[in-house]
């Protein structure tokens, strides 16, 4: 079975009409813990904000007919009526010839209908005189003028941050609905390698991929159940599988399994559930052996073991199934444009990944420089690289000079 | 004290010179729960990476000067020995004329200092035919070319991302020291505000900034404590100022306190403890009541009232002094060249920030349009503005069609 490899564009179409990848359920939970979650439905004011007519200046609450006519040389004389506090409901009523003091924020008393600025007037204890006029609600930020009750303010799908949050303090609320964060179950597999934190046997290296994917999960806006290292074993390989799909709403594995025929893992992958394994192989490079297979709703990726590899299949392929299924949009890679500090090969009838650095050229340009992430550099070429070079399958090289697109994997320009 | 406000380039002074940000001090965490924390202090690697003489491919350790000539029409004639299992050490050894079956990543078996591919050989039991000469450390990964024992392979400083999680786990950490994340104390003052999840009494609003600044706390990479919406009165305001005092790190404080004179925050911020306040109302529009004080060590800010304001003046002033607590680098804000759609005016004399969004101008530019702050959309504008527009205090406007730089608040463009 599964004996021609995909190409890369095929896998992405499977990925998307077979997986069919989408927002989980939702949950109801603090505004405060609400920072990069996504809201699950479109949110409607239940008020009038400002729920009542609000001055926007210190000054006096007039009936703005009483000033007009009111300038430098012939002010208007109003008596002062009383204060209107801020926080509280007005009580008094500005009868005409009368003001009332009022400050920025307080609700405007019955009877005015604007506001004197305090700058505008001269006072004497009850008397007021005013050097302006003022036009109907000048001063006065009306009810509802900011959000209307029944308006929509935020729609489903927003990415919630300080503003967003902000916003829905303004409707009064403490909890939001938003969209479940999806469990990432991790795990490695490999004779070769040992948990990190335990002795490191002779002939075993430390597993990278558990940690690094762990964290590539997080990144992604998922939650990761970080699983370890799995025993080189068929038997364990299947219970530590039905485990993680019992406990994650998603899987990622990395690395092979030595014993037994080389196809083992989609074997027992497909072996746990219908519609099993959908990508087996893809002519890519690096990350040939990647396989993504489906049990009921729940994706089960199975990313090469070399590190550097596992990161830039996941950030390929699995970052975006985990974004939809955080209910995010789908974020592309930033880019930048770079010269080609060197010719780099692609394999043969594989799209080619090359990991690249960037560094300033002459001129002000940037020059992408291939990152070692065959034989040496396996682990330390994580570190390093600062995005990645895409090469068609049916192109063969990338000439030296040549102006290329360089998918950025983190903030370096 | 204080008449004078400050320019908003002496206040920046005044945080670097008098408040002088620095890293909080050190925790050890998980390394699964290290994600976007800032490492202590330089990682040295306390083994070679990898431990032991690696292949890279799968094929058969050998001699090379025994395959020395081979090729298609005269291949080299070598006895297979054994197997060298992956994760173990080699239990054989590779004399002359002989060659060890092995598979990528396993140990080079002593005697051996070559791989030769699989797709290079012809095996018939014990009798393998080699059809191409690999010169001495073909195919083989040597002990410690990726990383050597001694080497500082992670700087202090450094965010960690997956990358840097995976290189930790190569070296077999699972803990890791990084800075203390700043805990900021976060509340909101003002007759006029009560806090979202009560009733709203007549004549109130609900408070957004507690909420909004909390959120933009976690965005710079603090903790943001939340203390809510502070009564009105001189006695409480103080009770709590020394509570936040107490449990954090920083305080952050919004708002006015209508009781009482104009600079009752500041006053009351002089009394808590030396040096006390520092910056004392800024020559900036909006955000002129903007007061910052030191007690001790720990940073009060006391921003305005307005939402969009007090955000803002978040952005320009507060955050970089919680990156700099958090042992990060300040990140400035990414910025954009756009047109202005309109005539934007300065206040005199005042550093002014116009709140802008974005538009798709004609032929593929971006506009700049700006987004009303003042009375109406107090809060709409939190959720809408794209960023803001800077504007020297010795300008009086920007005028339409100017090209300007727009500091971006959001990922828009």
């Amino acid at each position: 079975m599964f004996r021609k490899l995909m190409t890369f564009d095929e896998a992405r179409r499977a990925i998307g009409e077979q997986l069919k990848p989408e927002a989980l359920s939702e949950e109801e939970i603090s505004l405060l813990e609400a920072y990069n979650r996504v809201l699950k439905e479109d949110v409607v004011s239940a008020l009038d904000i400002p729920p009542f007519n609000r001055s926007t200046v210190d000054g006096y609450a007039v009936k703005a007919e009483d000033t007009f006519g009111a300038e430098e040389n012939q002010p208007a004389k109003l008596g002062v009526c009383g204060v209107v506090n801020v926080g509280e409901p007005p009580r008094i009523t500005v009868a005409k010839g009368e003001a009332a003091e009022i400050v920025t924020g307080a609700p405007i008393p019955e009877g005015a209908d604007a506001v004197v600025m305090v700058e505008d007037t001269d006072r004497e204890d009850a008397q007021l005189r005013v050097y302006r006029a003022v036009t109907k609600d000048e001063n006065v930020m009306k009810k509802g003028t900011d959000i209307k009750k029944g308006a929509t303010v935020l729609k489903a799908g927003q990415v919630l941050g300080a503003s967003e949050i902000g916003v829905l303090a303004a409707l009064g609320l403490t909890k939001v609905k938003v969209f479940k964060v999806p469990v990432v179950a991790v795990l490695s597999t490999g004779g070769e390698v040992t948990e990190p934190g335990k002795e490191l046997p002779a002939g075993k290296i430390y597993d990278i991929n558990a940690y690094s994917l762990s964290t590539a999960v997080r990144e992604s806006g998922g939650k990761p159940v970080y699983l370890g290292v799995i025993p080189d074993d068929k038997a364990e390989l299947r219970r530590a599988l039905e485990h993680a799909l019992a406990s994650a709403d998603m899987v990622m594995t990395s690395g092979g399994v030595s014993v037994g025929p080389r196809d083992l893992t989609p074997q027992i992958v497909n072996s746990l559930g219908k519609p099993g394994v959908i990508v087996c192989g893809i002519a890519v490079k690096p990350g040939k052996p990647t396989t993504i297979a489906l049990v009921g709703r729940k994706p089960i990726f199975s990313l090469p073991g070399h590190p550097t590899s596992a990161l830039l299949l996941f950030h390929l392929l699995a970052r975006p199934v985990i974004q939809l299924m955080s209910g995010r949009p789908v974020t592309e890679a930033k880019t930048v444009k770079a010269l080609a500090a060197t010719r780099m090969f692609s394999a043969k009838g594989r799209r080619t990944f090359v990991m690249v650095n960037l560094k300033r050229g002459k001129s002000d340009g940037l020059l992408a420089e291939p990152v070692e992430t065959g034989a040496s550099g396996a682990i330390t070429t994580l570190a390093k690289a600062d995005g990645f070079v895409e090469i068609p399958e049916n192109q063969q090289f990338i000439d030296l000079g040549e102006e290329i697109t360089v998918s950025l994997l983190k903030d370096v320009v």
